[in-house]
């Protein structure tokens, strides 16, 4: 018994728990997880009854001895455990969905997570996962925090900078998803190949791209230099550059690239979305409901195919399989968000990165691979700004940082559309800020 | 006759020519400039005779034994020279209005220093930079190089990184005219006002401003949140920024912070003056005809006031203070670009900065003034990139770099609009970029 | 009243104050100080008031309205201080020649700052110095703390690195002295030398010096590679380098280079000295007792010329010339202890280092000199490590700590050689090292 | 045939040569060898017969289709090669028996890498392999070259400074001892050991300690605060360092560390063996020759078990290993000598350390482990000044540099005792240093 591992995963009812829990029932051999605790608050209570039904009925069916717990009790559920992860949502979609009407009413992307949307999702976020760090170092100190709340990069730099907390990961499955492009577009098998990612969440390039170990970064970017970038990612529409850009750049970008280089035509597509009422927080909530409908179905004891059309595919694996190389101590090689320590220079060492790193039993550590492209530091620098200025706003509730914050992301057209979209972001989402709110006395 | 000071001044006939005589005629006593060469292309050599008369009759009427020479011949002008400024635009007004109007028509600022049009002034300048400096290494290698032709911080990264030539200093006026400006919002006189700079050119920041030495930063700061910066500098208009903008950030900005912090603001105020045919380079076209009318006065033998208007005032007077204080190894404070060496952590050793610096009879040294404020790091980077890739363009002439460098400044929208933009400037600008066009051989 | 300015001198009883009192009859006019608190325990009452009398004899002389104030009460006396100094001594003379002698005892050179005499000496002197910093940030948080108590280095680097407190400047006689020396042997004034100054305390090294403004770098060295250094400074002896190893060094050292560059002779002159009882300590003790004789005589009203021969002149004239360029905001530029901020490339941000710096109302602002010389960064870097960890043992009270500063000191040859210095050490100075001792309770 | 793969192995005589056919022997299934060419020079040649003769029997014994060629003619031997080693000595046994002993005349400590010995081996080495480089950008350019000459470290950084070429790795067989000792101490298998390597080459600290990937550094420690060190490598006699220092200090050591820390003892030591005839070179001599006549016995297609106690064990091991895992991209961590590139901060980025790096087909790619302990820091630091200026030295052939180079070394006293030991050892070898000596023309 007390061999076992136990899991507690804060933010338990999303839809994206089956993922989360095939990844375990897959992984059981080398990661036999005895306890896993899935947790949330009130308001998602019928949500997690759902999912964790349908949780132990995949566990029921795989014929494994996990137990399955759910609860409202965080810090029941955080004791002793060996491995949290987060993947909750403050306010749920309907906030997401303010994040980004409310911007692109102002005609500017609202991205949620380097852009307005992802500055407001910072602001509700960061101060619960810092409380749920100060249970963490009361209730199960030597446990791993693998986080994919996002805007995790912004998450991950609070952690490091307000807390003296250190075993947190940052996760994606961006990454993840630039290989399995390139796989596609190589036409091989995903294994073979291997990319030194460097830079920050959603903000990552791939500085080199292996193939069986040997460089063929040179014919990906020709490739690319002609292919749409479309396919590596769902969760946003993607196009390709114009000959010449990526291959002078000397290295792939992510798909939320294209907020930054291609902001007039993503700016247009948000903004068909918008007056359809198709933004993707409202795509997802219908694809949300759909799920939960069929996760109710008793006779579901598998992972649903209609999952992958969530988005954020393989979000759940990578979480599976960062644990399962801590535990093993497998020291393979992922990309992660961790601190920066001189990995990437021009960065402070004490910033959150996301980086090949090797993932040991004492946790990641980060490859040397160079520094990034003198092109791409730039706006790597300003979104690293944007997430060290909006972290502080979220831990300071200060009126004026969060001004700072929203004037000086790179889709924010001036200081006066910034203070209008925060002061009406602000508004809209005043129950989660209490921040800001709540000075009465102080 | 030996010990006399000899200057050389490459773009002598530039209508900012009498303010810089004026600067020699006053500090003579310190600074005893014995022969002036005013060099100029044929195609300057109207402007420079009527300038080199005007000098001389200004000179004249000082009674100070200053030779002036006015020639075409550069290398004859620079043998011996004990300081050399430059000041020359290629391709004359005519090529500053394309910078400014084809960005326009695509509805993107043109902006000719940190913007589209800086990039293609930089292309055109940097190749005439860098055949200045061989000549220089050849024919006086122990002289200053005094640049204040723009863009004077991608020019002086360009020197730094494609030669091994270091006795450059790039030269601004924008930091003095914060410097007045910030004593006239104060009501003080201008000496009493000290303020430390730091940043890149055209993108500097004021950390920290004293009043007869005590900080005083925090009551300007509260000043500006209230206060128009327009009157800091004539070129641009100022608009004030949002309260609680500046108190957020903790530093003073410069005029140009407009464009980045108010794009959409510069934007409407450019596309209007595009319409009505009164961009800066019209504007300035016309003051300059009007000016050199007045020049060929016979009877004018002073720096007619007028010249205050065009602009750019206190460049030449900036420089004379400069070149004095290197030959009087003066040890006074004044803001110059030069190499970083670590006086801003985050911006690479070797870079060009602008930085307050102590002004030797070796040079400047900069100050170690403290990081730059986290959220001006990023904007900070997104232009030292673009300098970087911008020269690395003009020195290699290689297209996709080019589009590079046009896809990466913070105020293209996208890589389809610098395409577009960069194909029709490099067709406009053919004549004067050699570099790109003349690759039958190689 | 409230105009003049308030100082306090702790250690006030030292022999060295009336060169102080003299620096500030000297720049009354600039530096008007209104009082004068000299400060001391009760163990140097008698020499408090010898001191002090003979200073309200000089002012008097002077006809000057300074108020002097003898206490033994340090937290009145701090109490809206403007500027507090500091040059006291822990278990005065005495303890100073228990530093020189164990070491020699076991052949090892004491060294009274960065040798093992250095180490036991901030072991008893930091907590008393960061005592006096918690009392400044009660009774004066705007005053200065110019520290010149040895170990210099040491103590600026455990005030910067265990407290917030950032208003202290360390100052040495070193780098002026080696000014003087080089005017002296280039047979001009003083005040036509200046040298770039950068490295530690007591290991600074002057990368270029310059005669009227223009490098004699190479002249100074080329003489240095056969002359005698042995006159900058009067408190060590010294001996000529070997021809060609400052050449190719590249920079000036200083006097106390010669512990490190010359171990085994000055080892051996150390040893004559322990032998004959001549060591440092005996020989100060004794100049000292003189001293303050000839401090008692009711008609001496001047610093009296025997002082000069003390050794550590200058001191007092540089704390004074500090306090007058910050009080006047001069903006000279003077070699002091701060911390690094980036100015010397390899030392930590946050370490002190001993820089030429301009001096502000605000402060020191380091000069970027560009890199120490490649041969000097090893040594330099060990002798920071001392301090760091040397800082650490004396905020700690960790014998393992304590024993790791005196193995990795350059003139300890083992840790066995260490351990025996070490423990003959502590129990030397017990008395005064609480911190190691007082451990009953905790 | 295309296929196999192509070994050069400069220095081919070596008595180490055997250990590196066995491991190719070992590891044939994942390395397939088609080709051994093993070189040396004319003097070499008696003793290249002897090996390669010995190399094709153990082969043959193996019954695998490795082809050995041997030769003087380099640049053939070249030709296409995949990997380079190189473990060849300039003036073979007898220099180094100078190496040694020069320095112990004058009671100075010779170590032939870090040392004074150490010096005149790089200044006699690196203008051979900088040699080597400049054919294998002819012959080769795609291979590796793995160094395991020493002074591994100065050599290393002679290639990264001197050339552009950078498909280079320095070996070291110091780690795997420590690793291996640290097994026998924890009386655990070594491959259940794993340890964090930071530091220099022969100057190199193990940050951390895993069993099984739990850290047991602490623990490790407690043990070594008690243990004699010795046992980890056998070619130098190791002595436990003082309780509380390494626990102080907070990483291990490795044994060359006593050379630093334990100064007196080594030199007492050593001189023991100097007057006794049995200095290391000696002793090895004896070994070697007894070595060749067992090589030269035509029943022998073994190694040798008498070539373990040659000292340097594990050497060719640890290139095969390498080799090995760079051909099958195998991405395991190994410690190895390549470029730093803010992997440890302090160490210039484009300077040569010793790291633990994950190696790929694209090389060694260091893990990012954190900072040196801060009492490591100047030590390291001091070899690297050394290792700089020693490798600039090795280059110009400057007389001075050298001077240098020798006084800052930590183990010499003063720089007196540096030039005469320069002096003698620069006659004794001179021969072997032509760049110090034919200056004839220039």
């Amino acid at each position: 018994m007390a061999e076992g591992i136990k899991i507690t995963t804060i933010g338990g009812g999303s839809s994206y728990t089956p993922e989360l829990i095939e990844g375990f029932i897959n992984r059981y051999e080398e990661l036999p997880v005895s306890e896993l605790w899935l947790v949330d608050i009130e308001a998602g209570k019928e949500k997690l009854d759902i999912v964790g039904n349908l949780a132990r009925r995949m566990i029921q069916k795989a014929g494994l001895p996990i137990e399955v717990h759910l609860t409202l009790d965080r810090q029941k559920a955080l004791k002793d455990a060996d491995f949290v992860t987060t993947q909750f949502r403050v306010g749920l979609l309907e906030a997401r969905s303010k994040d980004e009407r409310i911007p692109l009413k102002h005609a500017v992307i609202g991205q949620e997570t380097n852009g307005p949307g992802g500055l407001f999702k910072g602001l509700r976020t960061i101060p619960v996962i810092l409380d749920i760090v100060r249970d963490m170092k009361e209730y199960c100190p030597d446990a791993w925090l693998i986080n994919f709340t996002n805007p995790a990069g912004m998450v991950t730099e609070a952690i490091l900078r307000y807390t003296d907390f250190r075993k947190v990961i940052g996760l994606c499955n961006v990454p993840i998803g630039i290989e399995m492009g390139v796989a596609r577009l190589l036409d091989v098998d995903h294994d073979r190949i291997r990319i030194d990612f460097a830079g920050l969440n959603h903000m990552v390039y791939g500085l080199d791209v292996y193939l069986d170990g040997v460089s063929v970064k040179d014919r990906v970017i020709e490739l690319l230099s002609a292919e749409d970038t479309s396919s590596f990612v769902k969760n946003i529409d993607g196009q390709a550059f114009e000959q010449g850009f990526i291959r002078a750049l000397g290295a792939l970008t992510c798909p939320y690239h294209q907020f930054y280089y291609k902001t007039d035509e993503m700016l247009a597509h948000d903004l068909k979305n918008y007056e359809a009422g198709t933004t993707r927080a409202e795509v997802v909530k219908k694809l949300e409901s759909e799920l939960f409908e069929r996760y109710k179905d008793p006779d579901l004891a598998i992972k649903p195919p209609q999952l992958a059309e969530r988005g954020g595919a393989h979000y759940s694996d990578a979480a599976v399989r960062l644990i399962t190389s801590i535990y093993t101590d497998k020291k393979d090689i992922q990309p992660v968000n961790t601190i920066n320590n001189g990995a990437i220079s021009g960065i402070p060492d004490d910033s959150a990165v996301e980086i090949s790193s090797l993932i040991t039993k004492d946790g990641p550590k980060p490859l040397v691979l160079g520094d990034l492209p003198v092109a791409a530091q730039g706006l790597v620098m300003q979104i690293k700004s944007f997430e060290r200025i909006g972290a502080e706003a979220a831990v300071t509730g200060n009126y004026d940082t969060a001004l700072l914050a929203m004037t000086i992301n790179p889709l924010v057209p001036s200081d006066k559309v910034a203070k209008v979209i925060l002061d009406e972001m602000l508004e809209a989402h005043q129950e989660h800020l209490p921040q800001f709110f709540s000075k009465v006395e102080s």
